[in-house]
């Protein structure tokens, strides 16, 4: 069993390496921004370091941390620092069950959150790829929650808890970042990645029709 | 004889796996979306799998089915599903001859769809790249149907019947599914592939003329 | 010295599969569209096959023709077909001495030609980079010819000779053709790649400042 | 000692090579156009080569030169010649203490530059990637000097002087040339890179923000 725990945390770490490289050519990790995390068991939660170019992280680069973000294992590269995300990962994954979380920060999640023009929301329609989001319909009018950014990312925690009470977004694995970008959670590495690739799509689609019809 | 169906079964197979790693880098099978079928033979067809990231399915991830996407052959994986497309995809095959059909996620096809606004088609035109179809010149006005969306990819097909039927859609190797996507076929992979390029190229170029000139 | 010349024509064969590569990546040969050619001594020019994957082509793939584009050597795959731009590449390399030619079927290029509005040319200016077109300096108000599409690439022939006669259009290294795309050329096939970026930045440039400024 | 220097300038020598690929890939270096230099310990300063492909340079393809840009070392290939940005690389260094530099020629950068719309600089704010910009928090409004093109590279020294010696740029890691592109600068070579992607992704959202706010 220790060995199955083993292995399933290195088949974690090499993928979460794998998919930042993957996201970097996205743009969703440019500049050393956004992040990941994922758990590998109970109270077990692996999560990327900050300040260091995404694409470029190697599987033992990682910070093996507790349900509550506190350091289990640091990696032997002792200049590489905890995500500043790491109180909004704990959170999702404690009141989401996420079993993995993205922060992107794409362009695109940005442009999209501009969308909510003072509200606390925006709201995707009309596409099929809605039906790559767990649970969801394409007939669906699906509410994503806009919160504002912080002055540093642990700030951002209250609005979350907000936002995560508020039942208009129970269906919601993705949370806003006004100017910033966005947070992106499924069950596993897998369904965060597919998640990831859904929304990302739903803001650019959203973006290019709202400058075709301004009023909509 | 039976050697050499098996040589180009096993040839499709791979030559799947690779352009759906292609497509992928061209944004037309995010998020585990779209998908492919290619013919190999009488009442043989080879279907992708539903519900997995599409550019990581290997030669034998693959379904072979009859031409009423009746299953001939699972793969090994039992965890895998056949797509939801496979009727279309036979029907496809049946009324079009088709060899391979591309099932495209790609924006470029929804926000071409959009164009149509209300009517049953897109019309493009004043392109040398119409010539990248089989059968067109550069001097056609090219009618592309467009289909509504339903909850379920298989009630899609008596619209697409419907589409078949009609004369002015006869030279089109493309049926447009509003707020979705595309089907994209031809004789074979390649000029699917070379039909998946051409149409995209249309859907782009429309959408930037159409931007340019709304009125047009 | 044949020797010498057989290195120097493996070396422009390979140099050209290499480059349609790079040119697919960028949208330049999409959908088998587009095309390329290398003159490699007095009277012996590498050309291209036509309709088929441009990224795909192998070194063996090419055409040996001379300067009037008769047929010196077929490649082994009689499958293969030479391209229809040969009368356009070998009237580009005796009235320009190109070395090379590029046919680029790319869509920022096609947008890049709807600019002329009327007229027979587009002028690029106030752009650093047409520093990277032989002989320009950022102070060149740089006219590139327009020239109109025919049903044959052939029949763009007599058009070409006119605007290569006009003295304002001496300084390209460029013709565009409305709704297909653009002809660029260079000393070699280096300069070529040369010319191929900077234009296509160009056309990028004037359509983006163009949407900003419709009535520039 | 001698052993560490020359260790050193290797690793700097394939880094540059290395950030070169990715810089053509991203578009900031295109049609032999900019460039990157990198200081190597006191008085030693390594600059790429002007009017090459910059994806194809290799580490023994740069020179080595002194503070103030005079030559010490060059490469073996004597067809290669010093960037034109030589001196500006000197300034950069010397004033600002930059351990490496980028000249972007990136189309985003032309379009950034085109908001100052007559004034000498573009003000970024409500970005949380302010804050991959050294110094900077996100609440920062991040004014970037833009100056005005000229004939050659070395002409550009006297504006750079002037806006090095306002105030109100001290935090700039970057200036914008009109018509041209970008000098961005870090403490070493990772630095500049995460300032280029930084940068450019302020670019980017800026010109996309203007475009649906024209007046804001």
């Amino acid at each position: 069993m220790a060995a199955t725990l083993y292995g399933r945390e290195q088949i974690a770490r090499k993928t979460i390496a794998e998919l930042l490289r993957l996201f970097y050519e996205k743009g969703w990790v440019a500049g050393t921004g956004g992040g990941i995390c994922c758990s590998i068991g109970k109270d077990r939660v692996l999560m990327a370091p900050t300040g260091v170019h995404k694409e470029r992280i190697n599987p033992a680069d990682l910070f093996l941390v507790d349900a509550r973000a506190r350091l289990i294992q640091s990696p032997r590269n002792r200049s590489l620092r905890l995500t500043e995300c790491s109180a909004i990962f704990s959170l999702l994954i404690h009141r989401r069950q996420a079993g993995s979380v993205l922060h992107s920060h794409g362009l695109s999640a940005v442009l999209a959150a501009d969308l909510a023009a003072g509200k606390n929301r925006v709201t995707f329609r009309d596409l099929e790829m809605l039906k790559g989001i767990q649970g969801l319909s394409n007939s669906d009018r699906h509410a994503v929650p806009v919160v504002q950014n912080t002055a540093r990312e642990g700030q951002l925690v209250a609005q979350m808890e907000k936002v995560l009470d508020d039942p208009q977004f129970d269906r919601s694995f993705c949370i806003l970042v006004k100017d910033h970008g966005a947070y992106i959670w499924g069950k596993d590495l897998w369904e965060t990645k597919r998640h990831g690739e859904v929304y990302h799509f739903l803001f650019e689609a959203a973006s290019a029709r709202s400058a075709r019809n301004p009023g909509r």
